[in-house]
């Protein structure tokens, strides 16, 4: 056996590859893009097309208790980011939540008319920047302000203005780890609340949202949840605040009774007044079953195996004096993906993918590799590191079909 | 052959039926609320689940090009509702879209500051008000104003201060029809902008959106479009609004150009700046596949058949003392629901359910029936006819196992 083999040999997570379906030939280090797909959710969304939709129909809105599903899935997704009971619920995009949180925290302030800004970084994921931007021209100035920090100085940019922090947990470019608990007591001591995006974060690193007295988060379930493509969102409300927090998205499902049909808008107890519109059932359904693969693992195990590959990719294209890490090299600043930089990056990866191994491209520069401990080997990742070894060193990228700008994502 | 049986020999759409799968021994008559299955839409979503995302996995997006998705169902929805390309795009809930919409309509007005009123009507549907509440709420009064018609004067109610007039086309209660071409020419003519919600209209009923110049609408995937339970719901905007209107719901798929990742919003130029978050793939592909049942479908067809199988229940029912027509019997202003009332409806439509006949119950005392004819047959309404009569004739409802409220829908 050879090192990448007495690894895999040795991983007591190594059974759960074959819970999902996977490509032959392909190395997919892309699951902090698109999560793999798990083999069970292929009869699940039968039996919801054909029994549920199909036989049962409108009925199984009781019969298969589709209307406590956003709930449901959001008590699967609670213990895997350190949350206890109803305070997290699954609706929406991040985008769309981001916008419900920004809005209720702003609201909930409103009594201290002082603090109108939201801090965030210029590095942030863009959309998490665009929503805070739509907030700012929709409520004015004066009641959200976007200042945007780009040299990591918080200490200075949270002030008595600062209404709510709002930063991404993992940064979806390079893979660095903000510090939730520090940053998190910075915002309280500076008296803002905080508000988390987990969508690098969630599955694949500790969070322990209560024990940090985190306020907000949202995650997306479609990277390392594995919930398919464009699966809902999570909101993460701490509950010393949902009574306090009204979101203006106030559709039908966070009314305190939906089926009452009455004329005005009140706003369900907990949680659930964080609901919108009706749920996309067939994409929540989804979620919910790959989420079932999260029963009985310990993230912390999660958490070792993902180090662990994503440092020994590290060390297996150190030698490679063209490529730049560009992410953290320190494992706990490090969530589950290694960011490489280089000039000709895109025709690097348009050459990688030709040759099986499936990353992805972030401008300008820069190769990401996401690796995911449930599905993801030791043995994939060595053979991922010759791959970029010989397409850098001998330019195979240097083909012209790998150099033409064609794909979107 | 009876009656019924040669109306059904005689109907052009009759082959539509076994498009679908309908659950033996099932008179389904809530296709109002979630429409069935379409037979071929298994079969795409398998493809879909196990050879989209779980083979092609990310580069999905381009191979079976998700990216275009959100624009593609919007341009098959487009002739269903009587809209020219580009200007209908699917995303999101109904609630979320309104939301988009009526914040969007009041900012495009905000050089006139004398308009700061919605104009609605006690009767729409309950979350059409609710999200109109959240807008006032969140903008303030002097942006946002709600006003509600329990009357039907509109013709009072819309004035110099009024922004838009937001109504739904087919009433939810009772199937009647909004005069759409009137109501907006009315409001055009204040100066006021038009929102139309065609949840229980679209894929029913001629809609002409563009021949009455409507400016906004929105509507629901999973009623007559058949989507699947919580589909993604539509955006129509006028072409001649769309540069002028900024939603605030400004996530990256809404963007000019999502993946540059610029830290700064800049919509796109069309219908697409009505995008927010990363859409729900599977729910949307659903919906997708069901739209192609309208390919070569003529709505005028549908309609003529949906008012023939309304009519022939009314008649079938009128000869029933105890229930109330409580729908218009003027063909011309009903949808394709029928909804009747009486003191005991929830517990008729219990026992109507448990004799294989589904329609459903809504708050206080009306039972509704929706007649989908693309799977809906006269030998249906017939056999539902006589379930009804023998039921409330016979008094089969006094079962206490009928009265007891358990369900949610």
């Amino acid at each position: 056996m050879n090192d990448a083999e007495q690894r895999d040999s040795a991983d007591p997570l190594k059974d759960y590859r074959t819970r999902f379906l996977l490509p032959e030939g392909i190395i997919y280090l892309d699951g902090n893009s698109l999560g793999a797909l798990p083999r069970h959710v292929k009869s699940v969304m039968e039996e919801t097309i054909v029994n549920q939709w199909g036989s049962d129909l409108i009925r199984s809105w009781n019969a298969h208790e589709w209307i406590t599903l956003p709930t449901r899935v959001g008590e699967k997704i609670a213990p895997i980011i350190g949350a206890g009971e109803g305070q997290v619920v699954c609706a929406d995009s991040t985008s769309v939540n981001l916008f419900k949180l920004l809005t209720a925290a702003l609201g909930s302030n409103d009594t201290d008319q002082q603090r109108n800004v939201i801090v965030s970084e210029q590095g942030n994921f863009p959309t998490d920047l665009y929503i805070a931007e739509g907030v700012s021209s929709l409520l004015g100035e004066d009641r959200a302000r976007l200042r945007l920090v780009s040299d990591g100085d918080f200490d200075t940019a949270i002030d008595h203005t600062t209404a709510i922090l709002m930063l991404t947990h993992v940064n979806f470019r390079d893979g660095s780890i903000q510090d939730l608990p520090r940053l998190t007591r910075l915002a309280h001591d500076r008296g803002a609340l905080v508000l988390w995006d987990l969508s690098h974060s969630a599955g694949i690193v500790n969070l322990d949202l209560d024990a940090n007295d985190v306020d907000l988060a949202v995650g997306c379930g479609y990277k390392y949840l594995n919930g398919g493509p464009g699966a809902p969102s999570f909101v993460y409300v701490n509950r010393r605040l949902q009574a306090a927090m009204q979101q203006p998205l106030s559709g039908w499902m966070g009314h305190r009774q939906p089926f009452e049909f009455s004329t005005t808008y009140e706003p369900a107890d907990g949680i659930d007044r964080f609901l919108a519109g009706t749920p996309p059932i067939l994409s929540m359904q989804a979620l919910s079953a790959a989420l079932d693969l999260y029963q009985d693992l310990d993230i912390r195990e999660l958490r070792t195996k993902s180090v662990r590959l994503t440092e020994y990719f590290i060390e297996g294209v150190a030698n490679i004096p063209e490529l730049t890490l560009a992410s953290p090299r320190d494992n706990d600043r490090r969530g589950s993906q290694v960011s490489l930089s280089h000039p000709d990056a895109y025709a690097i990866m348009q050459a990688l993918i030709d040759r099986g191994v499936i990353g992805d491209f972030r401008e300008p520069d820069i190769l990401r590799f996401g690796f995911a401990p449930l599905y993801n080997s030791f043995d994939d990742t060595q053979r991922a590191i010759e791959i970029l070894i010989d397409v850098v060193t001998n330019r195979h990228f240097d083909d012209p079909r790998f150099r033409e700008r064609q794909r979107v994502t």
